[in-house]
């Protein structure tokens, strides 16, 4: 057993229904053990900003189990990897910070950081790891595309706000007999896409995982008007694209229009081929926002509490995950290896096209 | 007292939550007093196809008090007033066939026609009250801009769905700090952008009734940056234009693209003003989709049994209206007559402005 | 136009959705005219206790609108009209401290109080008023049965919950075929039942306006096993009785216990006679537990907002009310003078009996 | 493969969220296999009743992925394995009636029967099964006490609506300083109140697997008081007793009252132990009813579609079971032989633990 008497915590990347829950976590737990919690603001960027490291205890943490967004400010900041550096001419460098890292939380006297973050943050915090940071990582996605866990908290509140749109979107696409496509998360894994999809009883889900052709799609779409109630609702994975494509979206680093790309695509080949009247809309930041509902709270509060207790038993270098009905450790460098996409022969995607729905092949 | 024994109802118009209260209302008020009811399909369609109308009883009503969508078919069809006729060259003109109507209705031994709509809708109702058709309304409008009624059913739960989707972008325009900028429904009236603005907290709320500067917004959002949490959101009905310009949306007959006209151009011109990072969200048809909240639930079931009363007490060519906390008729003449915008001396208008939320002017 | 400087808020009884959104408004809208808010701890306590008074500023209120509960700390306090004085010998006096609280606020240079509660609150808003306090009034109550205002801010909610309730309790009861009897809010007016009732689409509902005869609601009952489906939906006021009986509800104050009475003793009864399963559920503190929903925080904001400009009109011993669409002061002797019940000639009862639910009489 | 042509399915037990998902999966998945699908209503007394078992085909389960209940009718009947008989004098005996169903299937033609249903129905079906009826299980538990099966649909429903409640209960407690007592659904299992007290972070959990010492409550309840805020929420199983005690519920077969019984206990001895004013709760039947969440419309779709299957592959005699990520298939013995507690080393129990709440113990 280590002597840990202050730990630090911090989240990266984008926002997820429970962090706060997780940070609640941490700070309570950490606190029967006796140790004090220090957050950092805007993931590391609050080493080097002053005021940028707070205090967190019991009253800092109080009422925030339910609320959406964190504590600890922006989630979206400096990448201690790649940190951007001005010239006098204007021109920007990048430059590994993470040494300056290292000494920072050293120099504060923190024994371990408990770093809650997505894909890119486990890789800095598996960086700082091999510095000799004692790093626990808390893996952090909407999309749930984070190998090494079975799920992440926010994905289930992302799908029940995926699925509540598809079935708003129902009564509308019938009443006025429209084709409604619906563009979900996922740029690599279509997870959101395929649960919602199928929990909403769409008619047609595309996900990354499963190049689509088009004809496939406007074929159930006709088959809908023919045959059955005449109104369609087609889901789609940012990430979707036909099999002899790309995706459309486009990348956010460039300053470029970030979602709508697929949805837009699709809405105009499924009116152009079929003659229905067809709709888009992007679900969006709407996926990410707002509280966590019942199941990532607790997923929420279990993680916080188990990143605690890897720190107490000094098992650094590990991410906590979920392993039903367990949570465990498992390396961080496992756990940022690759990313998890939608196994073809999941008894969920199997049952999806059971129940008729089309997959776009 | 007239001696009615066999009425009809239909539904006209984009769908709206508390469709389905409203037609159970409205049958079972009339079973209770000997009555039979039929259904006319698609708005006035059904009259002219097979199986068109069809008997609506006890149980075809059973348990749609709290489903979207109308039990009665698409909403959105054709116009006797302006019934597309198509030559053999293809070219397309248009006749009136509201007598027609009238007639089908004679030939089926409807006595008097509950028409459920919007603007649109209740103006045929009126053109075929004066034809003779016995005719009681029902004001349906997502927007709340009918006339004559101080609310409608669906606007509530449409001001709920935006409130609750403004509220979800706050977590994720915070953790980014970004610029969120959202469209909600109202061409011609701003009520939904203006309740479920204030209610959700928006920084600015931009409505078809106050012509916006771009300066002032963009003043209000830097404001924020520099005093306040370093995000904003921006509530912005379908309709609202700049002092100089004019509304952007587009026409949907045209076949051009409807929603997020205005957002789009709204969210370029507070990035390229401000610097900020923006992005825009179009709530579109999730608004007027799902079931009705409780309070849209009551309302619906009150208009149809009203509805029911005036056929009873020969009040036609009227419309039952809220003026809380009664229920009564009105003539169609005066509901149809002008579109209710958001009065400038509002009180909701003041509290805004007093809660420091910019209007745009 | 007066001169004011300092004002105070606080809250009395009960807690209600949107306690904390008409807070957040009279801060931001007072903060707005450059006056400073104070709040005063647990009603009127806090002027008598150490750190009973606080200043409250724009950070004090943010992110607070749609959270239930109050910041001003509990509201089940002392009654400055008859305030507990305990004797040596343990017995209990009471005295009134009106002037000592009129002293208080004068002594911290307050030029006007913002008083938000219910009859018994407003009653001690109007004696201070007397006493020559600045006083201006929010309504609060739950049940809606405060005169002078169409509604208060958090009945919605209410309605909206127990809405769901009997929604949820639908699926059970005829999964079980069971008399389900849901006991509601409501002691002297029956607003909730009526209104969650007709919207849940309940078969019998039994409000303190309308003494029920057992006799009638164990036919009603009867006749859905007969003809219906074999379930059935009672709700009843917690203030409902029999034609020829009291309310059996007990006083809280003399330690008894509050809820439920009325719900067993119609359950008993209705399996006696009827022979039917029956089970009662009490919804009780449910009710008005939570956040708002959109309309109450909207009508609160409201609220908040006007209760500063009647300060700022100088318009003291008055209560702000709803009077749709505006929102106006009337006299606080005026607002306390009775209480408010259902009308029986209220479109709502007419709809209710139209649509075949069983009033009880 | 075997050549199935005709199957049946039926409901047995309390309702669940999710039920007519599992129906919906199973109709469609089987037309797509060419199958026909029969509903046996009531569990099995259909199958000797006029009009009880019924074709239900692709129209027969539209709409009905997110309603709650079930469209087979009540699901709270006859068990064949004890079938009353009653005897002229009035008196009654039981005789197995087992025989008489798989009689009854074999003389409808069905090839295979899929029962849903919790420990007792699947007892049941076990029977059949070594009768010779070709049947598969599909797990139905709202308390997630089946063994075999590490969760079951409706499950996260009924805690969410538990957490919900709770959330509800914080902001009144804290507004009155009061201890709530809320009594949560779990005779033999404190699942739902061990997952929903820490998501609704309670204060004091008491489950059946953990009897608890009313001294270590009331100084958790004291504690609270002293140094926290102050109000407690304290969650209890129904099957919840003390360490010298026995459960106190009752048993609903002696026709006795079902719930109430440990709250109460509770709450009187909270009250006069800690002289707080303390209230009790009782959720009861809203924890079942109503339409399942997404996570579990997609289970119960999993569920109905994995049964099929199942059944195409011959695998009789076994339910279908979630080992997470994977559906599949346990022998119907292994599942109905014991249930499944909260384990006492489970991760969720150390989480509740070192985030301070007290377990009872």
């Amino acid at each position: 057993m280590n002597s840990i008497r202050r730990i630090a915590v911090n989240t990266g990347g984008g926002d997820a229904p429970g962090l706060n829950a997780v940070i609640r976590a941490i700070v309570l737990t950490a606190e029967q053990r006796g140790w004090e919690v220090y957050g950092v603001r805007d993931s590391y960027d609050g080493l080097f900003e002053e005021d940028g490291v707070q205090r967190l205890d019991r009253s800092s943490v109080r009422g925030i189990t339910h609320l959406g967004g964190t504590i600890l400010g922006t989630t979206n900041r400096g990448n201690p990897m790649r940190w951007p550096v001005e010239a006098e001419d204007g021109s920007v460098t990048y430059r590994d910070r993470t040494q300056e890292v290292v000494d920072a939380f050293a120099g504060l006297d923190i024994d371990a950081v408990i770093a809650i973050g997505g894909d890119g943050s486990l890789g800095i915090a598996h960086a700082l790891a091999q510095k000799g940071l004692n790093v626990v990582g808390v893996p952090k996605t909407i999309d749930n595309d984070l190998a090494a866990t079975q799920l992440t908290f926010g994905f289930t509140t992302a799908v029940e706000t995926a699925t509540d749109a598809i079935g708003k979107l129902h009564s509308t696409a019938e009443s006025h007999e429209r084709v409604m496509v619906v563009e979900l998360m996922g740029r690599n894994a279509g997870w959101i896409s395929l649960f919602a999809g199928v929990a909403g009883t769409a008619d047609v889900i595309l996900i990354p995982e499963i190049p689509y052709d088009i004809e496939s799609v406007c074929a159930k779409v006709q088959d809908r008007y023919e045959n059955g109630p005449e109104f369609a609702i087609v889901v789609v994975s940012e990430g979707a694209h036909p099999i002899d494509g790309e995706p459309v979206y486009q990348d956010t680093r460039a300053g470029q229009k970030r979602l709508g790309g697929v949805s837009r695509v699709l809405a105009e080949e499924i009116a152009s081929r079929t003659g229905r009247e067809t709709r888009e809309m992007v679900l969006g930041h709407l996926q990410r926002g707002g509280g966590p509902n019942a199941y990532d709270r607790l997923l929420a509060l279990r993680f916080g509490a188990a990143a605690v207790r890897m720190v107490a038993e000094g098992r650094f270098g590990t991410m906590v995950a979920l392993d039903p009905p367990r949570v465990l450790a498992v390396p961080l460098e496992e756990a940022v290896a690759h990313i998890k996409t939608v196994p073809l022969d999941s008894d969920v995607v199997e049952t999806a096209r059971a129940l008729g729905i089309c997959l776009g092949d």
